[in-house]
């Protein structure tokens, strides 16, 4: 008999998140009732974001509970379907969840090219794509010419958010917690400039490679790297709000930085938070522009790949401790 | 002879501004130049915000020096002039600091019809409404039905903010500093609840009024009372970040509000800072406005007066403790 391994919230984390606070089960394969579809999962990512939704309420995600399948977006196939829109062998984006098999109403799939790389389809054509997307574009919008800076810039968000602002002509700075990203970031991923905000020569260094200010910062983290870029913007210069990875894994929630709201007055500044989903009757137009930039070469999405169901909970604090870059994905089943 | 009474700037104070921070002392009148014009002070208008200017090279008002003139807005009747575009006895606003007499180029003075009340060119169509107009109109943006909290509501700016809300076909909560602040905003300026900030139950008070959530909030203090509203915003709620009475009177900035940026994101909050100098151009088209809603009787103007130039040190600290409503002016001459 088949099984259908999930991944379990064991303990929903108070302090740093660790892999023991998940657990690994078997249950049998569920069946697709009427109008459903029994998916076979082949990918899942992990974000950041993610570790909001095991912090209770205070988050958008709602509250977590311990005995529950981990949650989460998935490529998958589909292996029967009792819905006239989708059938066997078909490609679907759904949220299976940390899980070989799950079962959907049809409406909660979508459907992507058979054959095409799961990757594709939960990096740069999935939320973390189109949060760059519209958060940079519709929130940031930089002209060309300005700065802009992205922190967590070479996560999954932040890699594609500096790219399209190069694409658009813009001066771009990385904000990452390794040398080795802000190598990446600046060599492969053709960043302007990028610094570490583990250096203890990091406020410096900031300094130097904001020399002209900040118009538009992409922030992914909060905390201590807004506040500097906070000191750093530019006079109209706008702030981005779209995820707070330093202060996700953590039971309290700090004080919020120095300079809100004094610097907003004295310089103008827009702080503006966002959510993807409110774009979404765009979706389409911007995968068809991020997948143009792609084909002309003048976008590279980075993903780091973990192999195996039982991976995610490492993958997901290797993710939180900063050792992954561009999309983080676990290969689930073939 | 008669001489020009100066109050000057004694000590740049390093805590809490205290009136022997400035000293009163005489000079000859100045005369006036090719071009220019000697103005007589009639009134003065004192704004919380010129206390950021006493804090250094942090504020956009630049660094204060002791031993120079305390700057300020004022109303001023011309003794002498030596431009075409003025003549003897023309009534007019300008930064005449706080003292007797003055000079000016002609271009640094507006000229205001004569005979009309000074207090009306300081306060609703000075620096204070008009601020109250663009900072909730322009970044405010608020739609009819929305309910609007403004903090230092029976100061200058607030009481006006408030009341263009209600213009607007707004709820509005007044956030004020005393008992009796709050009784006028609701009584006498037409504001549907006020709550008072000292109040022991404030956070439950504020809850109370604010049942179906913050759309705008027009912030004239930041600290606490931001972060209160921040946990109170509606989704897709603006924040007017005008001012930062809260931090004013204090050498060091206290960190900033818990939920910055973590709220922008979960509510799609806009929380933006601005200056009323980048309205210029529009400075005629609000003060018609204001005055059309003065004269159907839909907005009242307040004011605190204090009588004599030697008043206004007094004046400022009492404006600080929040001793006063509405725009405070001092009369400095006849």
């Amino acid at each position: 008999m088949v099984a259908n391994r999930q991944v379990i919230i064991a303990e929903v984390p108070q302090g740093p998140l660790q892999a023991d606070h998940f657990a690994l089960r078997e249950l049998a394969v569920p069946e697709a009732g009427p109008g459903q579809v029994l998916c076979r999962t082949l990918a899942l990512t992990i974000g950041a974001g993610q570790r909001a939704g095991l912090q209770g309420s205070a988050s958008y995600a709602g509250a977590p509970a311990s005995g529950v399948v981990m949650g989460g977006t998935g490529v998958a196939r589909v292996e029967v379907s009792n819905t006239d829109s989708l059938k066997a062998g078909d490609l679907v984006v759904g949220p299976t969840g940390w899980q070989d098999y799950s079962v959907h109403e049809g409406h909660q799939l979508r459907k992507v090219p058979p054959g095409s790389d799961p990757a594709l389809h939960l990096g740069l054509l999935g939320t973390n794509g189109l949060t760059a997307y519209f958060g940079l574009l519709e929130v940031g919008r930089p002209r060309a010419g300005e700065t802009v800076v992205v922190s967590a810039a070479a996560g999954s968000v932040g890699h594609f958010a500096g790219q399209i602002a190069k694409v658009n002509g813009c001066r771009v700075v990385g904000v990452a917690g390794t040398d080795e990203k802000c190598h990446t970031l600046v060599n492969s991923l053709g960043f302007d400039a990028a610094v570490n905000h583990r250096d203890p020569n990091f406020r410096a260094l900031f300094r130097a490679a904001t020399e002209e200010r900040i118009n538009v910062y992409f922030d992914n983290t909060g905390g201590p790297v807004l506040e500097s870029a906070l000191f750093r913007m530019a006079p109209h210069g706008r702030i981005v709000c779209c995820g707070v990875v330093s202060q996700y894994d953590t039971a309290s929630p700090a004080a919020g930085p120095r300079g809100v709201p004094g610097l907003l007055v004295n310089n103008r500044v827009r702080m503006e938070g966002f959510l993807v989903f409110d774009y979404q009757d765009r979706y389409e137009e911007a995968r068809a522009q991020l997948s143009e930039w792609v084909d002309r070469g003048e976008l590279t999405p980075r993903v780091t790949e973990f192999q195996g169901l039982e991976s995610a909970p490492g993958a997901f604090v290797d993710l939180l401790a900063g050792a992954t870059i561009g999309t983080t994905i676990v290969r689930v089943g073939q």
